[in-house]
């Protein structure tokens, strides 16, 4: 490390005194060099820690020698609010991943927060429990991070995001204090819910170091259907009918015609028209209760329009229709030479409105969209590209004002420019379109009281003044 | 008002001049001398704003000429919150009723702070939606007090508190600014989730005006059972095995043997058993579904040892066991000369356990204490009562002692001291058995941060110094 300065030989030779030889990285290259955003940056320290003490000891270093403070999970992130863009020590939390308790009568869990976030599922499965939060990276992310970005997933439609599972925290504080915030138990309401300002707030007001989660009983089945719509507009008048007649899905997922057009080829019938759109609908709950239940729901789709169904009664043709939604991002990259990813939410009923404004923004900001997502809870993962390949005469795409124009318009619509990913570095600019003065006023005002160093994941969230 | 001062006059001049005459209220007595907790007092002035601005004109008022706001819903509360006990000017949101949007596409409602928690429900319903919140006093409750206490109910096992409810909120601020905080659709994660710091901050942080909550699908159906089991224990092993079985009620119920034997005559059988103990479970959602899933957790009643069990199959059966279990508070106060309301939660797995030791405390503070909540959640409602006509040795009974001994005992078990009624006045000399320092700064400087002059609801939640 030729280019490590005084500063940071004293730092990594404190943090060694703190977590010995085996718990720091020096300049490690992937994958603490990067996250699922278009950032890249080798950090020059990571730090490894293993007990809630061991990082309040490396906070309260970073406070009397003034280096910033990077936590990171398993760096799923799309934001970059887990990368040190700006310098400072990287605290990965990823050697702190015990399943402190299970319990099956009291039906919590309480996690490290680099616990893998299937590896809870799964092990809360094995004693009849759900874990419901299932965000696209479950297999890797980590519920430290899932619950510092509010993560979301397909399941949000029913059980609501990993908030609503969030019963309290433990946390190092910026000034070096452990927190306990919330509660254990299902309810609780005394003093300021400081355990739900926690959640959310990307690293930023301290380094979450264990959770206590709401597990829910497991419904025993789940089954699903796939149907096809001459356009989206069908599709989402499908969604408000299936909502609307006291179905609750458990996922409830959409794919533009767009979508549909580059993966068409993994479906089992071809599609001719165009415009055609997909939803997906899953129900889980008793057998019983849903085999039949997802025959009416079919019958609803049919109603709609609906051109083609794809049965989801077992689990192998409920994996054939999960590839396909999953296909979508990787053809998606093969499409694209460059990309940038919007997590916007709309109201459910302005969806189909949106999308069809989406060709407008296409032409005016030159760039290829692409809009699939949860049809259930209004988020649109819209994929901004420049496609590979441009003729030499094609129009230069302009991604940074399409990104804001479309942010724009989404806040008209009444929705918020992030439903899952949260803003980190990626939106940080476009953060003060969505937060008022008031809000942001004390906003930055609740960053300066639990930092007045800045040491926490300084220049995250909120832009330079 | 001839206790009028100089202050008092010019503050009803200038509230005048915002609220018109009829906007004021002088000296009232009831309701707003009172709400649903032991303290009383009248206040010198209550203001009835009808528009977010003329609050905004409220709060800047108080800001100038320098008075302590108290925020009112309907007087519900029963920790003393709404109460002006050392002097302030009461602003009651009653007349703020209006739902202004009910979006059923988008499934969410947007309502002013003084609509009826039932009129929301009932208007919902009436459209095939559902606002699953149930606090026991629905019928006259305000959705702003549910919201700034955080409210729960039977259907918290299920559907969450009312937190999990609250999208977004419009408050006026301790300075007079109007904030727009949180979203109206599921899902947002940009920058501090200052709509969940509002939720449940008992008025100290702001007058929430209005609030976006979101509805689901109503469920077509309910049906339940009401199970008599020998021993608490017994029931709550039968809990343990509903839950585990993926079963998922939207009631859970329970009555200990005391409060049992209250109301024994409301039931259809007789009770023999001295320590019998009631379980009531409802389900909801489709009634093809439902109706066996009944009968099995009917059945696993019946497994774990149930004696009696009440069908509640109609909706007139399903009345008559909760007619059983809302009788429980007359008879309670029938009994008492005096008691105190404890509202603690234990986990789920700690409720037999904890009540298994209420003898012990009965003993020891000379009390008597019945239980009865949320077997689902833990949430336990331990009414400390003082007998009426106590014989004239009895030992002098040791309320204030009992109540603290409760708390701690709570606490060790990792619950919390109140699950649904929030601090007010009532619980903050406990808050700081529950809350520990390094949190209660923070919540003090977030108390600072929003209110310099600390006007709005002082003395509420945080003990003083």
């Amino acid at each position: 490390m030729t280019s490590c300065t005084t500063d940071t030989k004293l730092i990594i030779s404190k943090l060694t005194e703190i977590l010995g030889p085996e718990g720091i990285l020096v300049s490690p290259g992937e994958p603490y060099d990067r996250d699922s955003s278009p950032y890249t940056v080798t950090p020059e320290v990571v730090a490894l820690p293993e007990t809630t003490e061991q990082v309040q000891a490396i906070v309260r270093l970073a406070n009397t020698l003034s280096f910033a403070i990077i936590p990171r999970g398993a760096g799923t992130g799309t934001a970059g609010g887990c990368l040190p863009l700006n310098g400072g020590v990287v605290v990965s939390l990823e050697r702190m991943k015990r399943i402190i308790t299970l319990d099956t009568e009291s039906l919590y869990a309480h996690v490290e927060a680099g616990v893998i976030t299937k590896e809870l599922r799964d092990t809360a499965a094995a004693r009849g429990l759900f874990f419901p939060p299932d965000p696209a990276s479950l297999e890797t992310s980590t519920l430290g991070g899932n619950v510092a970005t509010n993560a979301g997933g397909p399941a949000c439609v029913k059980y609501g995001v990993i908030r609503d599972y969030v019963l309290g925290v433990e946390a190092v504080l910026p000034d070096g204090e452990i927190i306990n915030a919330g509660v254990r138990t299902r309810k609780g309401v005394v003093g300021y819910d400081m355990a739900h300002l926690l959640t959310g707030s990307e690293g930023t007001l301290g380094i979450i170091t264990s959770m206590y989660l709401k597990l829910v009983p497991m419904p025993p089945a789940t089954v699903g259907v796939a149907a096809v719509f001459p356009s989206l507009p069908d599709a989402m008048r499908t969604v408000a009918a299936v909502l609307g007649r006291g179905h609750l899905p458990s996922a409830l997922e959409f794919l533009d015609h767009k979508c549909l057009r580059l993966v068409g080829d993994k479906l089992p019938f071809r599609i001719a028209d165009e415009t055609a759109s997909l939803l997906i609908i899953e129900l889980d709950g008793r057998p019983e209760a849903i085999t039949p239940e997802i025959e009416t729901v079919a019958a609803i789709c049919t109603e709609h329009g609906a051109t083609n169904l794809m049965p989801g009664g077992t689990a192998e043709e409920r994996e054939t229709i999960w590839n396909v939604r999953r296909e979508v991002s990787t053809r998606i990259r093969e499409h694209a030479a460059r990309s940038f990813s919007e997590d916007v939410v709309v109201p459910i009923g302005s969806i189909a409105d949106f999308i069809a404004e989406v060709p407008s923004f296409e032409q005016k900001y030159a760039l290829d969209i692409f809009a699939f997502g949860h049809a259930g809870d209004g988020n649109i993962h819209l994929i901004l590209t420049v496609p590979r390949n441009l003729p030499e005469d094609a129009p230069a795409p302009l991604m940074d004002e399409g990104i804001e124009a479309v942010a724009r318009r989404v806040l008209a619509l009444g929705g918020t420019i992030s439903g899952e990913h949260g803003v980190g570095e990626a939106k940080k600019h476009l953060l003060p379109l969505e937060i008022g003065p008031a809000s942001l006023r004390l906003q930055r005002g609740i960053k300066a009281l639990f930092d007045p160093n800045n040491i926490m994941n300084p220049d995250k969230v909120f832009p330079a003044r």
